[in-house]
């Protein structure tokens, strides 16, 4: 998988929730959760974290748990794209500090000279 | 900014944190996450959940409180990454988790046909 | 309303929901989270603390928004009661520790010399 | 250990937390979390909740884990109290509507009628 792929998916996801937004609330979950509101939004992004913390301290029991943890923090991922998206914030602020804190910017290699967070 | 560059960023961090979880606990923060322990990394993933909709409840203030709120989900989805890390999972898993819900694999233009989560 | 009123509220509740706890799960939402175990209680510890939170910063909006917290705290120390009966642990356990930090007893009045957490 | 003792505990903490609230933020944890704010001490409230969360699911392991939740359920439930404080909420207000929910308001015994939550 390349990294144009990862990208896609990301970009790709963003796009889709804009799109949403103003969609159906009948027949979208993303249109019925900004329905209803930053509250509701903000109590789905607490309860997946915290779901997202209990799979992670069952991890070690088998590859079951392993993928309860990958479904679970998608869930996190993606209620806080839909956050950020409710409050017209792009996903792409936030890797944009995440490129600055990591200087992993991607215009140029500076592997040598990363600072830690 | 192209699609390229957003790759990098979350490429390029993922990488970043691999390299550093097994460096020097008194220079880098994330090998000092991984040294204390997967109790302290699942804390900060709390703490920052709730810091991130504390910042999301005050983001209607005005624009520092929008910056609050981006450096807050970008603390959030970093120390998700390094939980990801610590129990060797691939954030590329969660990505693919998130394409598959979505159908937006990158692969091919599938908008007419998406379905919600 | 005296302070005997008080105690009985908190001690009564232990011991309701102990006696709930081996009830029938299809009649008593105590049972039923027992039997769905404890990370079902954690995730109900963990969404009524958002909630919890959430009220709180819109508690400056009116009376209903007070009432509000005031339900959420309530079903944020109704499951922590519940995930102590679940684990065999006695609220007076937690209440003794409250005491012990805060040189508030009970037994004998030491306000002046009172110290902080 | 008698109820009336109980009692005492949680009511005079509710009477200390309120001494405190104006007390000296150098010399009182309880003030300085006052000063600093309602964001303060909600992401103490969440911050706990998460410590809380990871303590039971530890709990299983032997009697220092049991006592590390005890501990952090203390936690959750003394900022639950200063974060009621902080908006002029009696926490006689959360124990009545635990009792109201659970007809154990200990004025009578209804054992034989209680209603579940």
């Amino acid at each position: 998988m390349n990294d144009a792929h990862n990208d896609d998916i990301l970009e790709r996801l963003a796009d889709v929730l804009n799109e949403r937004r103003h969609g159906d609330p009948d027949h979208s979950y993303v249109a019925k959760l900004h329905q209803k509101g930053l509250n509701k939004i903000l109590e789905k992004v607490g309860e997946e974290a915290t779901e997202t913390i209990l799979a992670a301290k069952d991890a070690h029991l088998g590859s079951a748990e392993k993928a309860s943890l990958v479904s679970e923090t998608a869930d996190l991922w993606f209620h806080s794209l839909v956050m950020l998206s409710h409050l017209d914030i792009s996903h792409q602020d936030v890797l944009n500090e995440l490129a600055r804190r990591f200087d992993v910017s991607g215009l140029e290699e500076k592997a040598s000279r990363v600072k830690d967070h």
